[in-house]
């Protein structure tokens, strides 16, 4: 079978990791990979030997790029002209620049949570919406957090129904490295509520949402707290077995030795896995509990792996690679390695 | 009118605040404070001058605190022996152990949210359960975050009738100067339900509440969202007013410049507050939504000074010097100057 | 005797401690207090009662403090006009604005570290260089570190001379309260030699100096470690006896409870002084040690309130209200109440 | 030729390392590793696989590691019989206590900074003073600042000869997922001397050595600020040619985008490597300045994996495997992947 042929733009935090994602995928080929100027992580390509093929995103940033002894293949455009599909990970707005030139040459886009939700044709998840995707010409993917939560909701929705969640985002406020924000000392409140909420309402039209979101000065993973009103009586219990049986979650505990969202960056980075990424949510086993008929539980979200396994999803789908919706979300997690700790079990 | 005799036993970070506030209760007579060794609050008592007699909590302090030009008012026991009322903010578990000493005078003792209920005769809110406090010898405060929780809760409550509510603690780990524990780039959660939760019920026993509690590493400020279910409909607006009424409560936004807890902070220090104190929690007006028919908002708590107020209405209640609940708060927060500020509105 | 009139441009961190400092000051009076819009700082003053007269830094904020119900009493032009001395604390870039309106009326003007050099005729530090300021129309004082360090160098260097000196500055990033700054798990290190260093040699010229500056993400005190060749011979006693006796430093010890940065802020809270705050920099005597002949010895620069002093040095400088270093410099610490632990030693 | 047989006793922060480290020289044999729980590492080996043989450090521990699935290869002690040499990463104190199991059966240990230099004949650095554990039965290494610090200065040291070093550590107080231990908001400073300069000139005592530490809130690598006095005239050329020269320092700049601690973190993990570690301290070339004869200038320690290498040393000398300094930290550098990265310039 031939493979689809996906380019990346924006080599940041999120594009390493839509490459390094994509050349996991055995029925996906990674053309290459494109950014403007001699960053970190491009100088880390560098110093690996160019495992990835890099194309220049804009001219001027040319100079820069040679004078930092960057092996240049060509520019976005050439890239662009190379493959089925972009994976379009630059910075927000940039996308929607780029959007004309995919379209110029009738290429695929998939664009991440910061750009406009105008950019798409289809805001997409890979467990609840899969087949909205199918052969939709531009996508945008769901934010980290959004994401993550709503592995969770619509997992609970499928199973029992949920009538209406109340969330509350404990977010980490920048990535290790950030140098350009921060917050020091300090919680940060933003106007409720927030666009989290929002967008799963978007994706999940049937479910009611709202939620508070505070910026915590952490690197390392958010935490969001879920007060979720099901359709069905459900116990803790019946919580924890439905969420368990995700894919994509990982239930986790305590008395683990998990005691929050640095245990788990830890813990992946002690598995080996590259760059200490995880593209599991987690879920605490003992933060599951009752308020009358409602569940509340929290929930860890790894913010810089968390979206790419929907990435690849979102390729599958706008490439008509499997036409369903569980084939295709098992087939990028088997490319990815993800849930093979439970033939532990 | 006879003022009532008070002591302070343990002069740390709550108890500096309390020996504070009774000093402005023009009713009350603050005797002296306890402690076992010179501290750097103790060693700040000095360099003011000693305005309050200084008592030796244990003997085998005294030669430390006589090496730092402490001067010494007497021993713990000569100090109780002085006083109506002990307000006991020992460390967690020496409270138990003073009480006995209380008890031997026949004296009345508060202690403070760390000790175990068991210590007291009476789980105590100034607002939720003044009349519970009348005349009992031993009455135990609510910790910070359940006494901030439970002014929000009893206020709506007292106006719509509360069923049931979920909250989420974003709990500081630390206060400032600290250094004794900490938290460095890490959230951590606790098993569910928290105590707070589990506190809130004890007080308002009508109400079921669950809850999860998060530590983050700063220092200004636990932010709690709560998600309530009201017995009757209301809307933000509504919830709004209701908080506003609460004289212990402070309505604030996002517009305003009230970013987060730190903004609290330098709101109080800039106000000329000692300490930088502020006894009110605050509301963001921009935080209240709905979820169906339940209600959500977010409440900033100061963990150092929230609690004072409610300490003064318990040795209201257990000196039996009002009767009413709305008297004796409404006496406590004009000493204390609580709610001045509406005069400019 | 004819009070001097004092104006303050700006009423945000600096600011209002320059505002408080000058009230304090008996041979000073504050006409009043200019800025742009109703920050929370702005907020504070109307809530506290207005104490000081406020005046509209920029005609197009005027809306905005009106609809907060801040009372105005003219522009800044007006306040100018009703000034002998301009205290410049507004945002880097203004004050060399401001001072074309400052020398439109004829008017001595004050400026912050934050200012270019060539804004004023003298680069000012109360003890380092008194003699420069007098008479002097515009003056600029050294940035918050820069003061600190400076009283501690020249200092030493009036005791035994000091050749060179090479400094570490551990350097807290942001305010309490600051929310357009911070950093996250993040230490940031500057280009060598810090601005401070080269400051040091303009206000100091006989002596060498370098320095390396790293960003910390905390908001209370800089810590700099210092590496001073004297030109005679010295003891680890010989130092903290010479830096004991400077009325601005307050020599601490970790024995005492002083573990950091921190421990000074809680100090100076719980002393009860106005926001936490601490005019006097800190020395450990535990830190002070020799590297062959070399001294070191690492102080704490409280960055909030560290150069209010030596701003009212400047006035009395410019305005000649005191011809002699140490006259001058002792009047503002008598009306600052800098100095008073003394007398309990 | 016969692999040298290695255990590893310890399988936390350092032990990890320590057994990848060993299973990377091609002239060594990892037979296992040991600890007492089932902590978060000895779980994330399980869900890999167990490609290392887990001995159990304490029979008490048996019970809860079975519990966790965790495969037990034997005792401690059996892992002991089976090894040429131990390599001893646990906790400070336990090393002592295992040393008499390592001596009962003859073998070779080797222990880090934590513990007592008592437990060893001979404290020992790689390229400092290899030829001192030639042969030697116990071995300490430095601990991780000491051994960043001493790559430095030994390398200049050899170069320039050096007189005296004047040290400012800024330290990270915990790392990444450390609960146990952490600091908010604080910078915490110890009494000087501190250890590191002591240590420094206990390997190399023909340097003069003191120094301040300061605990910074942060997770991600030291800095520590270097004033050194060489024997000849240099210029800060000089050293920056002699530092680039060691295959365990990497040169960095500002203007290349590392800004701090964080962005080699954020670096090395962009480089794949496992756990994001970096085997190399790094020094900053715009951070070399002089100090009249003196040089300045900062590097970055990474705390978790700068001491591998000269942990491999150390076996390489204790066994006799290379004689020459030079030869066994090349062959250590090799197997380690050190250095691959100049064959890029």
């Amino acid at each position: 079978m031939k493979k689809v042929r996906v380019g990346v733009a924006g080599y940041g935090v999120i594009g390493q990791r839509l490459a390094d994602g994509v050349s996991l995928q055995q029925d996906m080929e990674l053309v290459g990979v494109a950014d403007v100027a001699p960053t970190l992580s491009v100088r880390a390509l560098r110093e690996k030997g160019m495992p990835y093929n890099f194309y220049v995103a804009a001219p001027e940033g040319r100079p820069a790029l040679e004078a930092a002894g960057i092996p240049i293949s060509g520019s976005l455009e050439d890239l662009v002209q190379s493959v089925d599909v972009m994976l379009d990970a630059t910075s927000a707005g940039v996308g929607a620049k780029n959007k004309e030139l995919y379209a110029k040459y009738g290429k695929k886009g998939i664009f991440q949570g910061g750009e406009k939700n105008s950019v798409a044709d289809v805001f997409f998840h890979g467990y609840a919406n899969y087949e909205k995707g199918l052969g939709a010409q531009f996508l945008k993917l769901t934010s980290c957090n959004t994401t993550g939560l709503i592995r969770a909701v619509d997992c609970l929705d499928r199973a029992v129904g949920i009538e209406k969640v109340a969330i509350t985002i404990i977010r980490r406020v920048a990535d290790p490295g950030d140098y350009h924000r921060g917050l020091t000392n300090a919680l940060q409140i933003d106007k409720a509520p927030s666009h989290q909420a929002l967008d799963l309402m978007t994706i999940m039209p049937h479910v009611q949402a709202t939620g508070i979101l505070v910026h915590t000065p952490v690197t390392h993973g958010h935490i969001i707290t879920v007060v979720a009103t099901p359709k069905k009586s459900v116990t803790p219990k019946d919580v924890e077995e439905i969420l368990d049986q995700h894919p994509r979650i990982r239930m986790v505990s305590i008395d683990e030795g998990f005691l929050g969202n640095a245990s788990l960056f830890r813990y992946a980075r002690d598995l080996g896995n590259p760059r200490g990424d995880m593209y599991e949510i987690a879920c605490w086993r003992d933060s599951i509990v009752m308020s009358g008929n409602d569940i509340m539980f929290a929930i860890n979200v790894p913010q810089e792996s968390v979206v790419i396994p929907e990435n690849m999803d979102a390729v599958r789908a706008c490439m008509r690679m499997q036409e369903d919706r569980i084939e295709a979300t098992e087939t990028t997690n088997r490319y990815l390695g993800i849930g093979k700790w439970r033939n532990l079990k």
